[in-house]
């Protein structure tokens, strides 16, 4: 006599977009709502965004799995404590899942914005991906609902667009910035004056828009140059549009 | 005695996502549901993928309105008779939907992909923003939609994102390529053979994905290396991932 084990869960990476949880798609929706184990990133002592965009869409028979980050940006990403804390972090999350998923049960982790795009969930896929089958449901990014709420068309016809993170260093920021037509500048926090300098010098402040809290209550959408402090959330971000042909 | 004339309607630019019809966000299917209009593009002649997404969605009350392209890609766009061409088609297509926002009818105006981004909806959307009221709703991307297909994390870290339309030159797909640390190549179609020799001049080959028909039944995804001809649709891309910092 044989006893047959459940078969293995599946991991869903779930884009829950910029912020409205209407922006959530038919897609996503329906994974939450039939799946049993929701797993969301969080930094600890907090409920976090990704919670919050969940909090419309949850079943209540799922389990809420809170995946709690350690640290997030009180270190730099290249001093050792970080990398170690961050990897050890990572390993455990993914067995945390990887419990659930032996044990039959599906787990839907969800990720702000488009899960491999900068995205937390890369760091479980990579760990996971080759013991379980997984399935990635793309979201809006942050970059398409900022621009929306902006009705800042972003690229035309052969417009280059360039995603730069704020926190690469002033000149290289500067130097990329010369070499593309529309740009998103993502990440900038405490990089924000880092950032404003290298645009300046790039000789692009007058299109610059800066967004906080895109398609949120707490909107913000105001052009760089009329933004007199450095003080920026780290996922606001600023935006330069491409000029390209248009009939 | 005054007779009172109806309240203007309202523009919705919605984005349908990169295929899969349950790639629509939430908010762009209410939209649908209720719009008394929708409007599409699509080339003269045939039915189109836009009208193909909304299949799903389109509510029987809802006049439809087609956008039919009088050309594509016949023409180079440089050539006078495109701009002169497209640009009346534009202007035509606007005053059509201005007249039903004018009656006091909303109008959703819908784009594969995100309008914003490469979207056809700009074209209508700045003949039309200066007397209508707009709202714009951001869909998933084609390329989102691409790499999620594809599992294929895109941007780690600080990597630098490129969109880099096939209808550059050579040399300066080349260029560029060198300059970013993941890479979006798109609009291939004509264009593929000239974009893998940039892809080889520039080193990338061996990490380049080749995806046509994303998220769609028609799905194909395969090591560029692997495709041994230049046969590519228009709206088929190159992907090639970063390889940032991962603790």
């Amino acid at each position: 006599m044989t006893t047959s084990s459940p078969p293995i869960g599946r991991l869903y990476g779930v884009g829950l977009g910029p912020g409205d949880p209407d922006l959530l798609t038919v897609k996503a929706v329906k994974i939450l709502k039939a799946a049993p184990v929701v797993a969301y990133f969080a930094k600890k002592g907090r409920r976090g965004q990704a919670r919050a965009i969940l909090e419309s869409w949850l079943s209540p028979a799922s389990t809420e799995l809170a995946l709690l980050y350690p640290m997030t940006t009180e270190r730099h990403f290249q001093d050792p404590v970080y990398v170690e804390t961050l990897g050890a972090f990572y390993a455990n999350a993914a067995e945390e899942i990887a419990g659930h998923l032996s044990a039959g049960r599906d787990v839907a982790l969800v990720c702000e914005g488009d899960p491999l795009f900068y995205g937390s969930f890369m760091h479980l896929y990579v760990r996971l991906k080759d013991r379980f089958c997984v399935e990635v449901v793309p979201g809006v990014t942050g970059m398409s609902g900022c621009w929306s709420a902006a009705k800042l068309p972003i690229t035309w016809g052969d417009d280059v667009l360039s995603v730069l993170p704020g926190t690469l260093g002033g000149p290289d920021l500067a130097r990329l910035l010369g070499a593309c037509d529309a740009a998103i500048i993502i990440k900038l926090g405490a990089n924000l004056g880092k950032v404003r300098a290298a645009i300046l010098e790039a000789g692009r402040s007058s299109a610059a828009i800066y967004v906080e809290h895109g398609t949120q209550a707490a909107e913000r959408i105001i052009p760089l140059d009329e933004k007199t402090d450095d003080l920026a959330p780290y996922f606001s971000m600023i935006l330069i549009p491409g000029e390209g042909r248009r009939p």
